[in-house]
């Protein structure tokens, strides 16, 4: 047996999230199946899964497998099978042991906002469209999250994990990003994330940035440890798992 | 009467070309009707008529109108009904002289290369996929056809333009353009083009750009002034008229 680790990339508008359900496609289903057609049915794992629209450019999945193929050849093969809205970057052999979410040391999340009255026709299905944004304020409020606090009132109400203690090693407002004008990013990294945790901070500080809450509110929604004084959850389509690091 | 000039984004992906069609939906037919529902039926004139699946940063369309509405809730009431993958960016009046073909000083449209082995998973839709170009050569190539010529060698076979003789003010390669690697872009201005004229330049010169003529190749091209000597047509998908210029 051989564990081969899986980088890929995919544009979520189509798809009900990475994990199989039985209605509706999801892009464990299309990656699944075409590794099926290739060399036989394999069960995957995955480093994080992503929401209903959310996207990927380095989603990080595992297969065990018990076929001699060359990597090489099945990263040519699934990307002829799969449709052109994912893509598998790079697979590389890993030890058996290895596990994509208990292991990973740190995961980039990117959320792009189009802070601009003018609508965003070409990226519509990977920005939030939201203007008057005071973006030095959303920076200022984010410095209160960055550290390891409880974040239960920034989890789904459905969220099942055990603990909502998290660590966010870096949480920043890129004010030029290179999407260029009128796009900002708020990128966040840590080990872990809750439920809806990254779209739900987004929301949160992006109300700060309207002027809907001042800058210290972040601050006692974070103390509050309570869903419902938190903001609105921001839109799917905004984020984009970037990358998740395993040293 | 009024006439309006409208500058207009569009994701051409789901659409058949600006231009009005008896079967499919067009950019023109949501314009439109969007105008219809809200001040009753206008026909538009438009600066360039792009092709199914091309795109648009700033389309320029006009429209005579009697109505008294002011430009700003114009603009507000069409963004409002038209579909995300349209959107108008401002409007302003002109004389009612103005053609927003005619009266066109410079186009510049944008031709966007993902140079890369990895598949663009989030903008297959805005980039035509080819890798292994030698972007000097490109570069070296697009000096030759730069300034007045009989652009017979690069017209679509049907096109009915009366002269084939157009000037190119400039032809250049953006080997680090706004969206970053692995992209390169193509950019060409000029006062007009012929039908598939873009596209046609584009696939001649990557052809050049990947080995398969030499440099010097494009020069007997443009000589020939025969459409069957030229390289194929590059995809739809990666071309975006950016900006018409009237001043």
């Amino acid at each position: 047996m051989r564990t081969l680790k899986l980088t890929v990339a995919y544009d979520g508008t189509a798809y009900k999230g990475w994990q199989l359900q039985p209605n509706g496609v999801t892009v464990q289903k299309v990656v699944e199946d075409a590794i099926a057609e290739i060399m036989g049915p394999h069960r995957t794992l995955v480093a994080g899964r992503t929401d209903a629209g959310v996207h990927a450019l380095g989603q990080v999945v595992t297969l065990r497998t018990g076929k001699s193929m060359e990597s090489a050849d099945l990263l040519r093969a699934m990307n002829a099978k799969l449709p052109g809205d994912v893509g598998v970057t790079s697979i590389v052999e890993v030890p058996n042991e290895f596990d994509p979410q208990r292991h990973a040391k740190s995961k980039l999340y990117r959320y792009r906002v189009h802070d601009h009255v003018v609508k965003p026709v070409h990226a519509r299905n990977h920005v939030w469209h939201v203007w008057n944004v005071d973006w030095d304020k959303v920076a200022e409020a984010a410095k209160v999250l960055v550290g390891e606090h409880d974040f239960s009132s920034f989890r789904a109400q459905d969220c099942a994990a055990r603990s909502a203690i998290r660590r966010i090693t870096r949480l920043e407002v890129l004010k030029d990003p290179p999407a260029g004008p009128p796009e900002k990013w708020i990128e966040v990294e840590g080990s872990g994330f809750l439920k809806h945790m990254v779209r739900n901070l987004v929301g949160s500080l992006v109300e700060v940035g309207r002027g809907f809450h001042p800058v210290e509110w972040i601050r006692e929604v974070l103390d509050a440890k309570d869903r419902r004084v938190a903001g609105r959850t921001a839109p799917a389509c905004g984020l984009v798992l970037v990358r998740v690091d395993y040293l």
